[in-house]
């Protein structure tokens, strides 16, 4: 499959086979992220591996419950569709994955989003390389229960970039949209 | 060529042919970034495309200048090798490449960053594909002079993320030494 290829069977997945990914596979994609180019080859990426699915729903209720709190006293905004999802028991925002990965790192490294979001791109095609599919889920980095925080051995100098849904999809969803490249300017080589 | 492949095959490029880019090949590059996923399928990225030496040049001399001003206030802390460089008059932030893509967007999106980091990894990814070597140039994004912001169409409530320089290679380094994953806590599954 050539990177055209997977660039196009790569999907947001939400919905997974109930089966374990086993740990070769996940070290194998970890240390293909380790690729990642980073600021100054700064390499700032910690992991975070989560495949108890009682400790994802630990993880799932602590987050949900911040950002209503965070809502509830005005210092996010959610739209009417992530408020409804977030006050349902039920909703588990890491779906049913068997495993979630964190990706982390010190919040002093001023570089650290981007860093961890090119992490997260290389764990998400690696993943779709290997048949398996992701999801970059937002909705659950609002860790902040020390206890919670000390059992994925996150520390209050470290700040979550990207969770990260890992497993074998049970089904596979149409690609979204997308719109044409929105090209602010070309500036073409003087002749 | 597998994507595992083309990960090993990916590298930082600073030495270029003098060759320019085809815009066709431009074209397909950010239309596959274009297929990043972004927070709700917000696709916040805009592209800006300089072929233009001259052009390339200016942006380089005002992203030093400013660098410069603000390590000398102290607003920012450079280490003594990029202080060097950056006094360097000769110095180009862009090295020798025929093309600079900016990728940027709106200040008022929240997940900017990662959202332009996730492109960018694309544009990277897809330029490898096609025999390209690109670097995110992180010294090349400090442009404030309103001329020159105008000349690349960005307004004040718009950021630039991602300098990207696109280019045929004329050499490719060893690989840059990568620790293996900085794994901080696995949770297995419970049995």
């Amino acid at each position: 499959m050539t990177f055209s290829e997977l660039l196009l069977k790569r999907r947001a997945i939400r919905d997974f086979e109930d089966k374990a990914v086993p740990w070769n596979v996940i070290e194998d994609i970890l240390k293909e992220a380790t690729l990642a180019p980073s600021a100054s080859n700064n390499q700032p990426c910690r992991f975070v591996v989560v495949q108890c699915r009682r400790t994802i729903k630990a993880l799932s209720d602590e987050s949900k419950a911040n950002l209503l709190r965070d809502a509830a006293e005005g210092r996010i905004q959610l739209n009417a569709d992530y408020l409804a999802m977030l006050k349902n028991d039920a909703f588990n925002v890491f779906y049913n994955a068997p495993c979630v990965i964190y990706v982390a790192g010190a919040k002093a490294v001023r570089s650290l989003d981007v860093d961890a979001a090119l992490a997260a791109s290389y764990i998400m095609f690696s993943a779709a390389a290997r048949g398996l599919g992701t999801c970059w889920v937002g909705l659950g980095s609002h860790i902040r229960n020390s206890q919670l925080l000390g059992e994925i051995n996150l520390s209050a100098e470290q700040r979550i970039i990207a969770p990260i849904i890992l497993g074998y999809p049970r089904s596979v969803p149409a690609p979204s949209e997308r719109r044409a490249p929105q090209i602010l300017r070309v500036i073409a080589e003087a002749r």
